[in-house]
């Protein structure tokens, strides 16, 4: 069977000796599975593993998969069916709820699902063979059990500039080499959620290209340890924390995610890896489609996020008393209502996905946007009635170095104290949980990648607007107001 | 077969002899179906007819039923499984697409359901036989093909007191007398969006009841012509422009709804069509489960007109030259956007149902509360964003005797010309369906039904309250943090 | 003195003979004062005189003018201080709360105040006389008490072509021949709020114009009266109640605003009423200045319309018994906090106004465009709450008719009365006083002008990227992260 | 004069011998001018003294003040006029351009001119000689240029609970002792921002009070240095960043706010220095007025932050050469119209001020709390378009130490780069000065305080809701509706 535990996952990592490879605050990391940045990271995929066994959960973190004939986790499935994309969501949302962060693995699944359409589509139309090296990736990462980043977001550099016309031609990734046996690629990839904790990434294009670009044009799946790959820590708010995991002052001390900015410099793919190369035309389908797909998958973890969220509020007014407050139920029940709007739009992309030529079912991408526009927005809301309901507390309440210490730590557990019967130290875990969700190093999976997760807004309007069926609208509106072209 | 066409509706409603029973403007009117108010209401209604025998739209304004074994219109189906009410969303769009109004009949659909569960309820604790009954009457119901009205809203007077405490006890309707045949009634239900285009009208209560409020627990099915009933047309904002319908200036000159006072001034009910006789402790369900089922709803029929107005819109910014700009396109995609969400919204509702005890379908209704909580809110953004992009012209555009008039005609017609090639009659008919959708004879379904219809904002609040699993999101919430009780 | 009452002020504009100029529906109005469209538009514009005659008004409605050494009405006054700018908004709310509609009469204030500084930098600049005709002109009008329109909107045709790219060259209001005595013009503007009841109308560019564009660059004053001048009206939602104002379905049965398409079919202008002509360079600044004087006018004018509507919303919501609901509190304290967010960014503009090189003061004009962006917005939001709180009745009460009626009337009386002691009528009244208000001829103001009066949001934010002082908010950004260039 | 210099301030503050008073982490500090945690923050609160000597800002930092006759600082001034109101929210807003983050001393403004009037009524009332006692510390603190931080948030435990119903009566800070000389006080007041870098601190009620409660009802003037005093500090999101000021991933490396648990463990206060002592029908005004005042301060502050944060986002979008792109360009100036809202808000507060029979001035209640209101929501939204526009990166930049590293600093400079001639570093600066500003330690003061400074939303609704003139607006409305009561 091709599932593996959190265990057999943590040690196939370790195996990939990536020691060389990965580096936090300047310096190489002899270990990173030993690294206190690092290791709540680890944790939160690891549980993309350890519930596949756990039987509550082993119906939504499985599947069947035709291409190897055996069960295999989700997040390396390729949509049979509606529900399969129904159930993608609700997964989402559980380990969401679960761990309160990105749990860094859903680009695996997002990913392959676009470009399972995309090598089809070429093969069909140039008569390429990606689709069947694709298909035997597929199948190496079902067996295998892969959990697998995805480099697209390149460094870009002056923005307002094509790839070619940089100063610098590395601010996109480009083939820099074309040998008998594969290419070299060069460039860096930002905010990467999930390279560090994966065997392999795949690597596609940004954006769409046009003629003359082709350097620019290729995807592929590099291991992680690969010669001449960098993966440098990003710094998140409050990842200092990390560092103290025993105090409650990292809010959620179990679970984070991480984002790395990943280096390519010269970098090997043979062949049998690169799924496209140099066709600028089919360049842009491969983040368009993933980009629908991961939308969607927002509307699933960013609300699972918000249950944890939502919980922790409640408690919080509840103990401090308020929680009777009519205009502190409105507050929490709004919290309710903005969670199970993303939700819905994912689970509505979902339903209105379809059955593709390729044998595969693919979202509804116009709802997949509408999905992220969302989710783009309604967290801050979410997140400005927490700060409402939690207090001012939440930025400046003693820790627990200041609950512990023996000369003040009486009076903080005195004047800290909600109602009877709660230990001040429950109230104080909450409000740290708070701070971290808005503030802390789980604040850049909750507030800022709901808005440039799978790109910015601005991204999701240009795709919408390309989707939308205009001329329907229109002839609604001209055979209502009784206009004859 | 048991599916009317549209004039064989417009005949059953005509022989109904409501003449009686209908005031328009204080007055008694002859026959309703011939009055300029009624008309374009009577078409919208009639459409849930026409397109049942649309081979394009049969599939979904049809459906089998189980309980007289044939075909049977949509809106008088029992949900026999998710795509049911997937279809029931569906529907409620291409309609809304179809009139840019109110169709007026979800009631009968989105009320039978809920009648149909609480009634099984109801026998199973009770050993009544209600459902026994309704049964009965939802035959008569499907073979008959009715259009039925819901009766809920109570007049209520001073909504501080309880119904026993005002001055005036037919502040909501009640039973007055007991007899061996059935009961007679007296009130008087507010809003009543289909009443005088129905054949029968569900009566219910519009909130819990508690003991000694025994009189107020009725529900039943009441014929639009009953003796004692009254049928009192309200004022539409912009209704006056009904009078001349060949003008341009209605916006909308075939479909409108319509909303009636519907006085029950002492209306007998026989036995066999009352579902519902002082169980107080059950009173309450009718409009808990049928609010939920109508919220949903609103996901649909509201994003079909929304299409309209963005239909209209789009067009009004390419009749002046106006929607390449980028803040147009912008604008018109956020429509585009609020616009799915709702309908987003109702479909997750759809597929979050489940299966009852009682062999039916029903609705999610924590979803069913979430989406009319958008549609509470999203129309009114769209509204202004059309008003943004359709220009100050849409208050004070000249008229379609000013374009027709020999004097100046000339005028209106040279100088509200947009780009080269539209007619200037053209986008004077779409200025004037937007002013008729955002402040006309049709904005009450737009935008006041939108806000109220199903109860206001503030029901559905307390209805996510009570359907909220707070004990699941607040453990969520304690084992991230690392909270043992 | 040179104060009129509004008795005067009605006589003054039937002298003017007007009748062959105004239409309405199509049709040449013998004497418009005495049409039921025109009369509550008249009544509001004759309070801006009534009021000045009322000593608890009078301090806030009039001014001493240096120009012609006497009191003047504040609506013909220069700006001589900081005070001025202050007063103008108190007026301008006063007035709002007065009528809850659109007095017309700032047009008057706003542009005169433009056309002082351009005409003064003109001449100083170009050595023309166009101050010295425009103080004979403002003499006039103080003496003369005038009301005066502002003729700035184009037609514009299509608007991604500038003026002379037109099919045809009459969609932007241009000179068409240039006399020994004058100039004749030809074109229309569109929205004339105040034309039909204005002495005189200032004509303008409605935007910045360039070389080539000469013909198009012309401002002057135009008698409402003068040859070829032709005042359309246009059809604002739910005029058609204006017929029976003895009905209480008016909402607001004496006051209303109006707007015209005023064509300029060849009309002449004598030079000593040009102050602009084909100078491109200097016709964008007429706009722009009005525009951030305008804007802050409408802080004044929509905070009054909006306590009207509050106090109506808190009426009905005492009426039913539902003010001390905690939500409905809040949702009519919300409304508070939005209208006096528009009122104190209107008082803000006057604040941080300053004194010109012309000796007269001028608004902050960025803070001007800032008070208009918020009410583009803001009233959407209080119209929004005041639906919530009035409930769906709003959109379908039975009107003065029905209340009336020998048959129906008692079911009226009886079904829509609220708390004892409140009268069936008075709530009534205040159900189509909110119905005028958002979806009535009176949202014309309240909500469409509110987006679009003194040009939409888009204009105010292209104004404001202009005025924003980027450099100094970049250098602090710089000082505080410590960069040094 | 009375005016320190900064680092006569400073020497004040070190003069005080605060050590065995301060807890940081737990532990007591030596001298906590020297910690990295406070150094920022007494920088900050150093502004306050210096910029009183720098001629461009000594007008507007400094007033003369009738009480001394003398010169003092603004921070000190009660107020004499309009303009010193108006002039308090400019120099809010230019100390918040210069210092992105809370300065801590308008404390000290805003509760002296509360105090002011307080003891100045109940002497009227009372017959006492509060005012006399006042005044003679009010002569002190401007003579001496003190810095006041106000201590009023109670612990107060279980909200739902008066404050002698709690099971700990010291959850709020009580009198526990009266002696001949003076009071004793226990206690605790939350989230004090400015007590540590002040000289003394005004206690005062946080609510008003009822009969029963006398103990409670106490205001006083406290040295920071009392015995029995305990400074507990709070532990700001990203606060451990302060220990290395020398990298830039503080953002704001030079200045920060601070916020402390204040203990009140048995201290002694003179009744020279006490101004309210059980007088609970006076406790109520202090915080009401304070509130109103303090209100009005963030629409200048936060103003003033924000326009930081304005400047950096348009860098930030110049060096990735977005700043061109339509919707950035409007993003950005969205921005201005929410930052110069809230400003606005602030100086109505002012202009709408008023003469009191005290002889000072006080701003405009109602309008205070409009102010605050607004600053309680739109920094969320400015913080939203800031995130939008500044991009991903901001969650996730590598920092200073990567930048730095001999073997990746190179990848780091290289693929962090924009556009062409803007250092890396440059760049790096400006995301970790946004990343402070929304998600560090200054996150606190723009985000946390906008919402919960001088109490959270809901009390500003509530004292807007007995704020408001009700019958005003009631009766415009009837006059317009035509309703004669």
């Amino acid at each position: 069977m091709a599932l593996m535990t959190g265990d057999q996952y943590r040690e196939s990592i370790r195996k990939m000796h990536m020691t060389s490879r990965v580096y936090i605050g300047g310096e190489k990391i002899s270990d990173p599975l030993d690294h206190p940045v690092v290791i709540p990271a680890q944790n939160t995929a690891a549980m993309t593993y350890e519930l596949a066994h756990d039987p509550e959960y082993e119906a939504l973190m499985t599947a069947y998969s035709p291409y190897i004939d055996d069960k295999v986790n989700r997040f390396t499935h390729i949509y049979q069916n509606i529900d399969d994309m129904v159930n993608k969501v609700k997964m989402a949302r559980m380990l969401g709820q679960k761990t309160a962060t990105c749990f860094q693995r859903c680009t695996t699944l997002d990913t392959a699902n676009a470009l399972f359409i995309v090598t089809y589509r070429m093969d069909k139309a140039l008569g390429t063979e990606y689709h069947q090296r694709f298909l035997a990736f597929l199948k190496e990462m079902q067996e295998n059990d892969y959990h697998l980043g995805v480099a697209m977001t390149d460094a870009k550099g002056d923005r307002s500039l094509r790839p070619t016309q940089q100063d610098d031609p590395d601010m996109w990734l480009h083939i820099v080499e074309e040998k008998s046996d594969g290419v070299v690629i060069r460039g860096a990839k930002t905010s990467q959620t999930g390279s560090a904790n994966a065997h392999y990434t795949f690597v596609a294009p940004t954006a769409g290209l046009r003629k003359g670009e082709e350097d620019y044009a290729v995807a592929a799946a590099v291991p992680s340890n690969a010669e001449g790959l960098y993966h440098i820590y990003g710094r998140n708010p409050g990842d200092d924390r990390k560092h103290e995991p025993d105090l409650m002052d990292m809010g959620n001390p179990r679970f984070s995610s991480q984002e790395i900015l990943l280096v390519f410099d010269d970098v090997f793919v043979p062949w049998e890896k690169v799924f496209l190369c140099r066709e600028v035309e089919w360049a842009g389908m491969i983040p368009f489609l993933f980009g629908a797909n991961h939308r969607q998958t927002y509307g699933g973890c960013k609300a699972g996020v918000s249950d944890v969220l939502i919980g922790a509020t409640k408690l919080i007014a509840e103990y401090t008393g308020i929680d009777k407050l009519p205009h502190i139920r409105d507050k929490i029940t709004d919290m309710v209502v903005l969670t199970e709007t993303i939700y819905s739009c994912g689970l509505a992309t979902a339903l209105e996905g379809e059955k593709l030529e390729t044998g595969s079912y693919f979202v509804n991408q116009l709802l997949g946007n509408v999905c992220k526009l969302n989710v783009a927005e309604l967290p801050f809301k979410i997140a400005r009635l927490a700060v409402d309901v939690a207090g001012g507390i939440l930025g400046d309440a003693p820790g627990g170095k200041d609950l512990k210490s023996p000369e003040i730590g009486k009076f903080v557990d005195k004047y800290l104290k909600g109602v009877a019967g709660v230990p001040t130290e429950n109230r104080m875990r909450l409000i740290y949980l708070v701070q971290s969700l808005l503030f802390g190093f789980n604040s850049v999976g909750y507030v800022v990648e709901s808005l440039h997760g799978a790109g910015p807004p601005q991204a999701q309007k240009s795709s919408l607007y390309r989707l939308t069926d205009w001329e329907h609208k229109k002839n609604l509106a001209k055979d209502i107001a009784g206009i004859k072209d």
